[in-house]
Order: C-alpha cells, then structure tokens, then sequence
C-alpha cells in the first residue's frame, strides 16, 4: 500500500502538495473546514481543526499529518501526538510558528541575528521602545496574523490602542534594509536536510508580490550566511518539512530574520517550475522521512509573480486564453478560489537565460489579470 | 466556474492528466470501471464505458469528453455527439486509431509513407503476401491490440491459425528498420498545433521501454519529414488533442508510419519534466480549444525508463527509498498499480546536459525496480 499523507487545511499549500503526491505515489488526504476549497480535489474530511475528536479520527487512516497552515491549536496537535501519530513539523517546533514572541524569544537564546524587539504589555512600554528605535516601530500581533494582517507600523502606541488589553504585542525595530530575502530549507526527522538556492522577494502592501530565484547579486558570502541561519534553525527547532525564513537584508549588508513558517511558503512557489524539485514533493518526502531530492535552478533564472485578487486563474471566459496565447512559455498556476480584491488566487512563473526577459515574461503574463 | 473535463477510463493517462489539470484551474472528471484504478483521485463516476447510458450521465456535467484509451464504442460516441457533447478527439478521428485496417486504408489515400500492407481474410491470402515479402509479415488484429498484443511475427499462415474466423486481419511487411521513432502534435479544434521534438524509442518484447528527447542523429531534414507526416496524419483525419504518431525509420532512411494513437502516450511521458508543456497539459488545453504551449526542451537531452513489473513506485517498503536517495536529480512517476509481470507501474525520466549521463542515471534509478 502506498504511503497516506493527512493534509489538515484545504487551501492552495494543499492544493499544491496534490500533484508531486500523484507523481511520487502517494495517498494525499486533506481536512478542509468547507466544500469547494482550494485542494478539494484531495479532500476526504470536512470538519473543523480547532475539534480534537474530528482531527483525531481524519488521522486515524493516515501514515503522517502535515499542514496546509499553522493555525491548528497546539491542544490537537498534543492530542495527535498522544495519540501515536506521525506530525511533520511536531508541536514543539511548529509553537515556534504560531507565536512570534516565542519565536523571537527563541531565536534570541540562539543568538541568531534579528531585529530589535520587545514583549510589549502596555502602550507606555511601545511608546519607550519607540523612543529607543528612531521613533517608529513594527507592531505585530504574536499569534494569527498572514500576508500584512496583525502587523502595523506606528509612531504612537496611541495609533494601536485597539490592540492593547488582549495579551502582550510584539514589538520590533523598521530596520533599513536593502531588499528582503528569503531561504527555504527542508528537512527529515531523521536530519537530512536540502536547501534551495537564496531567493529575493518584492512585497507590495505586506504581501509577497513577486520572487526572483536565485536573489540577484547574491554573492557567495550572502548565501552561505543564509543558509547557515536556515540550517541552524530548522536544527534548533527541530523543524520538520519544509522552513522558509523571511530576512531582511540591511542596507549594511547583514542578514536579520523577520518571520519563519513551517510549511511550503509562497517565496518557494517557483520552485514547482524553477527548481529540480519543487517545495511541495520536498515536503511530502520530508514528513515521510524520505530521501531528499536536488534543489538546483533548472535554469539560470526563475521569477514568479503572484495574482492577487482575479480574474481567476481558470476562469476561461476572461483574460485566461490570451494570457495562454501571449505567453506560450510562462507557466500558470491557478488555485480554484473565487476572486476577491488582494486575495491569491495563483501565481505565474517564467524561467529562462536573461533576468530581464524572464521577468517581463512572468509580469506580463501576470498582468492579463490585474483589474 | 472553471471548465470541467471528463476522462473516460482511470488509468495512468488519466491520472498523469491531473496535476496540469490542478495547475491550469481546471476541474477533471474521471469515469473508471473499477475502483481503485490509477486515476483515482479524480473518479467521480464507476461504470462501463460501453453503456450508453453510463457515459451520457457522466457527460452532462461536464464542458467536453477526453479519453484515457481508444476503447469507446463508436456508438457510444455517436450518442454523445447527439446529445450535443463536446467530444475530443472526435468519433470521426478515433476511428483510426480504434481500427488499423481502416488507418491503412486512410494513410493510403492520403499518400502517407507505411509499410507494405494488405487485408487478409483467409490464410491463403497471408500465405501470398508472406510469400510476397520475404517470406515474414507482421500479422495483427485490427482492433483492440496495445503493448505487443494483438501482433504476431508470422512466417506462415499455419503460424497464425487461431486469429482467423473472426474477421478480416492486417499484414504489414515486416520493415528492416534502424530505430523506432516517434513524433507527438497537439492539435486544438481550432486548428492551432504544436510539435514537440522528435523522440526515439526503444521497444523490447513489443513494449515502450526507453525514450530519448530528443532523436540522437535526427538531422534536420529526417525532423522536418516527420513533423510533415505528423501535421498531415493531425489535419487530414481531424485529430484533436494529443496525436502520437509511431515511425519506422528505416535502414534506407525513409520514415514510414507505424501506429498512430490519438490521447497521451508513452514516447511522451518525458514532457512532464523535459518540456516546457507536458503532453498532458497540452492535451487538456487542446480539448479544451486553449492556446497550446511551448514545447521545448527544457534540457538538451531527456531520457525516460519504463519501470514494468514492479515492485511498484510509491511502494516505501521496497527499493523506493534506495532509489531516491541513489538519484536525487531523477523525477518518478508512479501509477498506483499493483505489481504484475510486465505491466507498467511507473516511469523515471532524467534531464541534462549529457546524453551518456543522462542515459545513465534514468537506467541507474529503474533499475531499482525491475525484480
């Protein structure tokens, strides 16, 4: 019998893991809370995964559970684990990514390099730590934000005094960086790891907008730090599947963390294209402890560009047809979601010899869909 | 809402459909006999394919008809285009490929190169055109043959007793050939068609074991004739979708038609990881009248190994994991068949700069399986 892997959440992580799962032979499972998700080609429950009982009995017919998002509470995640299942990444590392305060306070203890921050309980302490950082400061909400929810930049704790009174806030320095960058990194529970080459990554409105593999002028130093960081956290952490760590890198040329997550990430989607082995068969094999595959570019450049929020990608009766006519070489990804303003709803990437030409191929194929 | 196609049969073709299908946001229906089959995760409908009714019903809620074989009945097709569904190919160019008597016909009509052929009914008439040809021909049932069967190598009709009584039978000098080679087209409703490279394959026992992507040695004027005889076989009978097209090339360099199949096949696996659109993907875009893609070579060379028997791909208690550790650049495709002598379970395919390494590393990860 082949291998079963349990995906809980039904949205396009999951979505994406379905196609190296079908190449490789895998039995892929996924929980989605509602009919007609993104991965509901794969789904097999629909139940809530805030409910033990209803994520214990999904697992109880699978070989490993994994993640589509970090969002299940740690409660189920102990539950599973009690109950003798296989979770790739385990609790105690995916803690990490469901609290940005305990993060920070973790990749402290590491001495890992990151920005200035604070637990702040209380807008005198964010008004102190404002004072201390140039008067500004990056607010976040510890646990629940994505995409440039639950992150604020102020200048008063008084322009977060809706956030105050629901737990402590992360606060942290807006550092002066250059661009930001991102390394993913996979590994086995048995320590195997691979790491894909460093990527740069183009935000608009805290939103991952585009990503350039490899990072441009990523000289060798640059990247061996990357992956240093990369690997010692995966390592610290005990990091299962596949880690992407968003850096900063400064306008003095370090390199600071600024978020982690422990799932396939959108800075790795042009990997599906760009890369021998994509960041969703990666993960499959991480989770089931399987040898690892080769994360070289299969061309010297690889760019993606996200499409945020429709026409959908799929949608055959809008811009779709000529956006396949106009850009024959361009490879389109869509997520079977319903188009609302800023939402993902796919993604493009073109690969190729010329950065340039690469990357005006993925934009314009990406631009039939702006609205 | 996303078109939807609808994939009559549940095996590999079917499954290997299904991860451009994921990508290109488009919903894919599979209607399978048996549970269990390849393309499982996407069966939506159990029944035989050669019950009107059965077909009809799994036809209504879809935008257009695909196949994963050839063996629809044509009044089954018929039925459907009565009905108004949109069928492709359509019941007027499966029929060549359902019948190799009438494809000889056609091909004659048209002038296309084959081997010598002729209709024989009794063993009197096999008898005269053995005698005709050297005294060998290549003698087959016009229907319902695949992978060596329905074809008997035959140096006297005594040989071949059993087959006559049901029918007309079809002799084909027997070619004194350098290689086999194969030529794959897409082709939209439309008229849009694209071409890959021409391949090379290597058959043992009557079975697709090798490909190589593309032809060693296919001077450009050997590539020229075969992407002729392609265009013409695809306009002339009306193909839509995918048109493989099987060749002899013979010691005396000509290029003379073979078999022709009208869905995915085999000499085009290597697409999925050696051209910028798989077959599968193309395939889907063709039925669906999309603009076709790009159909380069993504590496100069690709190599693609049938894996027959088993133990199977996907199959963790095996060789598997040995194999993946041993070939981390190699890409696997398993089918999620069961093991059985000489059936095909999966395939690898391996991409490079160097046809000896690349051939090397595709036979080197295969052979983890073969038992």
């Amino acid at each position: 019998m082949p291998p079963v892997v349990g995906v809980i959440g039904g949205g396009q992580l999951a979505r994406m893991m379905v196609p190296p799962a079908i190449a490789l032979g895998i039995d892929i499972r996924v929980f989605a809370e509602n009919e007609g998700e993104s991965a509901s080609i794969a789904v097999t429950t629909l139940g809530d995964y805030r409910n033990v009982h209803e994520v214990l009995q999904f697992a109880q017919g699978v070989d490993v559970v994994t993640f589509d998002h970090e969002h299940v509470p740690q409660e189920v995640l102990a539950a599973l684990v009690e109950a003798g299942v296989r979770v790739h990444p385990g609790p105690h590392a995916l803690l990490y990514a469901q609290d940005k305060l305990l993060m920070r306070e973790r990749l402290g203890e590491l001495g890992l390099p990151m920005p200035d921050w604070a637990r702040v309980e209380s807008p005198e302490e964010l008004d102190a730590f404002i004072a201390e950082h140039g008067g500004r400061a990056v607010l976040k909400t510890p646990v629940g934000g994505y995409d440039g929810k639950g992150v604020r930049i102020v200048s008063a704790a008084s322009e977060a005094a809706d956030w105050f009174g629901n737990g402590p806030l992360l606060a942290e320095e807006l550092v002066s960086f250059q661009r930001e960058v991102a390394q993913l990194v996979a590994r086995r529970p048995s320590g195997e790891m691979a790491l894909w080459p460093l990527v740069e990554t183009i935000q608009r409105d805290g939103v991952c907008a585009e990503v350039i593999a490899p990072a441009p002028d990523s000289f060798e130093r640059l990247a061996a730090v990357a992956s240093d960081i990369a690997t010692r956290v995966a390592e610290a952490l005990d990091v299962t599947g596949v880690l992407a760590v968003e850096l900063f890198q400064t306008t003095d040329e370090r390199l600071l963390i600024n978020e982690l997550a422990m799932r396939p990430h959108n800075t790795g989607h042009w990997s599906i294209d760009g890369s021998t082995t994509s960041q969703f068969e990666q993960h499959l094999r991480a989770v089931l402890d399987l040898p690892l595959g080769a994360t070289g570019c299969r061309e010297p450049w690889s760019v993606m560009v996200n499409i945020l929020g429709g026409p959908t990608v799929g949608e055959f009766t809008g811009p779709y047809p000529q956006a396949l006519a106009d850009q024959p070489t361009v490879k389109f990804h869509g997520y079977g979601k319903a188009p609302r303003p800023g939402r993902k709803v796919g993604h493009v990437t073109a690969t190729g010899d010329e950065l340039d030409e690469v990357t005006y191929r993925a934009r314009a194929a990406a631009a039939f869909f702006s609205n």
